[in-house]
């Protein structure tokens, strides 16, 4: 993948030099990652100082916190108070001297920045494949703008089009839950699988920070109407929370080959 | 409370004897716990062998939970699969010896009977206040036949009507959540209070069987639409569950005053 980029790279980001007599630079093919690092620091550009901000968590959230560090850390940006959505996160921020708190103290959260597993046109999105959706949800349902961060992998025609849609259920009769949300989608053609954990090569059932289980949802077809499925799911006994965001990301910012798009609700 | 006992009673059970020349006796007083109890033998009556049971949890679903042992004990049934709605259950079913499994074995359940803190007019019910709602609501929504019994002050004008309607969330952020309830039904003069154990004695949080909170709501006013409020509920991330168990019941089992009353559905 190739991107011009554009000025508000930092001196640490890959950057492309022209010269009036030499040949034209052939375009310089950035990595998923640095497409990720680069709609990450554009997404920072709305952090103001005094914001409470809720900090996302997985490889392209981590982009974002780093950088709220380095402009902390810089004295560009201050009285930053941040909301983790993970242990994980919480750990990295920590680590990085970002002042932290919680939603109990904090129920109000003026931004959040945080990646996605897929987005469709509309703006939903799958979130949780790295297994935080619930403490994500709580916290992203808090804002007053929720900015969601990506490479252009991660846009779909469809909810699950690309893979899981992860759903938190008690440990208690896994099984049994698994089953009902895999008969809820029958028409979409669902399978439902228990998450283990690194992949599955250590046999060990994977545990979400709240201590619950995850039932990925695999779709061969659309399921159709999102909120008539989230309903559905919720309804279920034994179901903690899904991992479908809908009408919560207020602008998506997309990095691609063709540089960075934004969109907004 | 008076009631004239029915022919079910056991031996164990108090009786009424009348005799063509003594006076008429007077009006045998019963307790509560014996209306419980009695109500809780009527719903055994439906018991056959060979059944996958749902064993309730609480003090009037633990005499139904004795008696189906007693009628094991005597030969009367046979091959009887239970179903434990809590831990508690679970133990004295184990010290009972009734055979016991789970919803993952066994996702068909021909008859759970159980007890519930408020039953309404149109057999919705509030379950929860002992703490069981979840385990209790998965098992009850997997089951052919649900049979309610309660003694008559459980009966209500509307849900809420005589205390708290609980709601199972996660410990994380709870005072958030807490508040996210307590504004949904803001219409309803509704105040949310987390539950504590031992009635707060010990300032103890109390903790589900799933690890989970309780928060308790109390309405003042009548919620209107269940199933509105239901997912209004579920829609909070946060929120693992209600204690609203609507469309459940398939029979309701009262013991009152004036005896036994059976709704069905």
């Amino acid at each position: 993948m190739a991107i011009r980029c554009p000025a508000f790279f930092g001196s640490e980001m890959p950057s492309i030099e022209s010269g009036a007599l030499s040949p034209p630079p052939s375009p310089l093919i950035l990595t998923q990652d640095e497409l990720k690092k680069i709609a990450a620091y554009k997404a920072v550009e709305s952090v103001q100082s005094g914001m409470v901000l809720g900090l996302g968590t997985g490889s392209t959230a981590k982009h974002a916190v780093d950088r709220i560090a380095e402009l902390l850390h810089q004295g560009k940006l201050k009285n930053i108070t941040g909301i983790p959505t993970s242990k994980k996160t919480h750990q990295q921020a920590v680590s990085l001297g970002i002042p932290l708190s919680d939603l109990d103290s904090h129920p109000v959260v003026d931004l959040a920045i945080d990646g996605a597993d897929e987005v469709d046109s509309n703006l939903n999105l799958v979130k949780g494949r790295g297994g935080s959706l619930l403490r994500e949800k709580m916290i992203e349902s808090a804002c007053k703008k929720f900015i969601v961060i990506v490479d252009e992998s991660k846009l779909v025609a469809h909810v699950g089009a690309s893979g899981a849609m992860p759903v938190e259920v008690v440990p208690f009769c896994w099984k049994f839950t698994q089953n009902r949300l895999q008969s809820l989608f029958d028409y979409a053609g669902c399978v439902a699988k228990l998450r283990l954990s690194n992949g599955g090569e250590d046999g060990e059932i994977f545990v979400t920070d709240n201590r619950n289980y995850i039932v990925d949802l695999f779709f061969k077809k659309d399921v159709g109407d999102l909120k008539t499925a989230s309903d559905a799911i919720l309804r279920l006994a034994g179901v903690v929370e899904h991992g479908m965001f809908l009408d919560m990301a207020t602008t998506v910012i997309v990095a691609g080959e063709l540089g960075i798009t934004i969109k907004n609700k």
